[in-house]
């Protein structure tokens, strides 16, 4: 008998308008009642695999052992799309589609030590038919996991290393600055970078208090450029001023105090930004576009 | 004493932006702490019975034993309009209002059995105000029930035969045709009909792979015709072709690859749509649109 | 050792759409595993302390004994403004921000009879970087007491009669009405006042079935005067009239029968709207808007 597990972290796309998720977890009361399903978040767009498996990697560092059951545009034809990744020494299994959605959350976890395509379908619901993955592949193969049986059991052993890896941009150093983008916008409208401030410091030696300038690209096409100040807290800039920080995941975000970056600077997640130091090295006023010599546009999302 | 019941699905149109089912899952924290409740919706668009009724069939054959309670415009002025409805010989049963919600949910899980009114205070919360029918009579309601109570001390019997039964609409077969009905749009787009895989075998023959024609009015009022194929996957339509599949319920649904059949079509749940064996017998091109007269709106909404 | 709790209730501005909710929900089952956390709401507007306290203060004569886990606005800087207050002779333990968010709720339980500053970073996540205050230090914090921790562990005690108090507008009364707020929009559009069904009928001794009238400054500005009735159940109205009702809450809310109150009359939290007693005393048209002297917007949300 394998090992057991009783929490499972449940991600997905699925929204909750419907009653699909609620579906899911029916089937876990039924078919492993003593299991706690956490549900991680399944606001995720509809496909977006990149910002599912980014969700899912800010999250691993917290996640109790057990199982990560992912859903994000699962429903690939080939069968063997659906994979269980054990890690941690069977700590945890990931339990998901084997379309990058996983893969960052598994590096962080310390890496794929066995994997298995779910093709047997013992533990399926409705295996003639399964049309729906999550509920009839994915969630009943996590309860039989909960349940002890091995991973052996739920279908033929595959190489990690053949596993799709997820895609997370790499910031490129160009001329005076860093050529970032924007990861994921929070609720609050702070905009997380591909960036950490060790990067910023390493390069520059500047710490928080540090001036910085901004460029990107208004929704209206319009380049725009900015500056912005290097903060521990948004409540420091005590304005309306822009600032950068470290955030909750040790990244950098672009913030205002109070409000929302992303609708003042018309960013979302994807859009590039150049950081660079401020050429004076002194601060600037807190918003500045010097470089527009078009009129701005009446409605510019900012 | 009266079988116990550990579980308690639960639907309604309370959203989840308000406290209300946050309120609902500390009743039950409170009066019967050992039930886990599992949330199934409760994102249904206010008053709209026939959205929760039909998420409720779809749920109810993955349900687990237990009580299984409805909240979906229940605040009718009438006290006996709030019910229980036993099942399946005890094993799950319903609390809802009498308006329909349920009736599909019970037929589907075999039928009445025994029904009451609630009108027995006793379970109540606030019973001298009771203004929040989910709050203080279903909920306490369905914690009783978990807690060992007969449905029999929650008021008077009532006849299973002269509850309101839902609506269900029918495909009508028509000409050439089946007028059909959207009946649900799930988060990813697809439409599905209120029309079986084994509808369309039985009377054409045709199964996966034969071309169809669908006609239906875009929001503007503009009559529209489209060609679809019937796939087993919309990953098989590999572009922006239209598709019909056996959808996760085994209902035929109107679909396309990784995008939003409702916006590229125009449609949403109740509106109509004709659907005829293409007459050629031969895949037509994609989208087609051979009847419009009149220009296309510039902004069709698809 | 000190008394230890098995439910927390937790209420925040997080939303659902990432995964911080979710990963709060994982840093309870990693560390007070025993424990049922129940979602009170997450959907309260990011910063909106007001709204935030109220859905709380709603729900406190519902809630199980344990810990109350609030989250608005709360990273504000100062450390000592992450507090946990004890109420009830220990019953219940409210963990937040002393930003006034959680005061209406203290009070109604009973008032504040221990508080504590959360600057023990014993029982803190990341306590060198303590970015993120709801994951590091509210929700750790709140498992701590679930785990039998007493309150005098997680930092200094401070006077309870210093804590920011929560703001709830009192109506006013002027002339011949009462100058009055809208508190709440709920999801079916119901606008809740701030004056209870006792107030009216202590001023002006009229019941259910008095005739009122209402004054409110429409979304275009213009001045807004319309006649309500006083009934127990919108059904009463029976078409497109106006209501007030005594809500499941004990207070008065402005309503429609199945529609939207705060469409019809394009309110939303916080608008004036002055109650009168109608000045005929009998019934007027439904909906009148006598003192419109310019035309009425074309698109005046209401």
């Amino acid at each position: 008998m394998a090992r057991r597990y009783d929490t499972v972290t449940f991600l997905s796309d699925l929204g909750t308008q419907d009653e699909l998720v609620g579906v899911v977890h029916a089937v876990f009361a039924d078919l492993a009642p003593q299991v706690r399903v956490v549900d991680l978040a399944h606001g995720i767009e509809p496909y977006d695999v990149r910002a599912g498996s980014l969700a899912l990697a800010r999250a691993v560092p917290y996640l109790p052992e057990g199982i990560i059951l992912a859903a994000v545009d699962p429903a690939v034809p080939d069968p063997r799309a659906a994979i269980a990744v054990e890690v941690a020494g069977g700590a945890g299994v990931f339990v998901g589609p084997d379309n990058g959605l996983i893969a960052p959350g598994v590096a962080l976890a310390g890496g794929a030590e066995r994997a298995v395509a779910l093709t047997a379908t013992d533990h399926h619901l409705n295996p003639e038919t399964s049309r729906c993955r999550v509920r009839d592949v994915l969630a009943p193969v996590a309860a039989a996991l909960c349940n002890g049986v091995d991973l052996a059991d739920l279908g033929p052993e595959i190489d990690p290393a053949a596993l799709l890896p997820g895609v997370v941009p790499l910031p490129r150093w160009e001329g005076e600055g860093v050529a970032t983008e924007v990861l994921w916008v929070d609720r609050f409208g702070n905009c997380q970078l591909n960036l950490g401030p060790e990067d910023l410091q390493a390069r520059w030696g500047h710490g928080p208090g540090s001036t910085w300038s901004l460029r990107s690209t208004d929704p209206a096409g319009e380049p725009r450029q900015r500056s912005a100040r290097w903060v521990v807290h948004p409540a420091e800039l005590g304005g309306p001023g822009i600032g950068l920080m470290a955030d909750a995941h040790g990244m950098i975000a672009i913030c205002l105090d109070r409000a929302s970056a992303a609708r003042e600077l018309g960013l979302g997640a994807g859009d590039g930004v150049v950081v660079e130091p401020s050429s004076s090295g002194s601060p600037q006023g807190p918003v500045t576009s010097p470089v527009t010599l078009r009129p701005t546009p009446v409605n510019p999302q900012g």
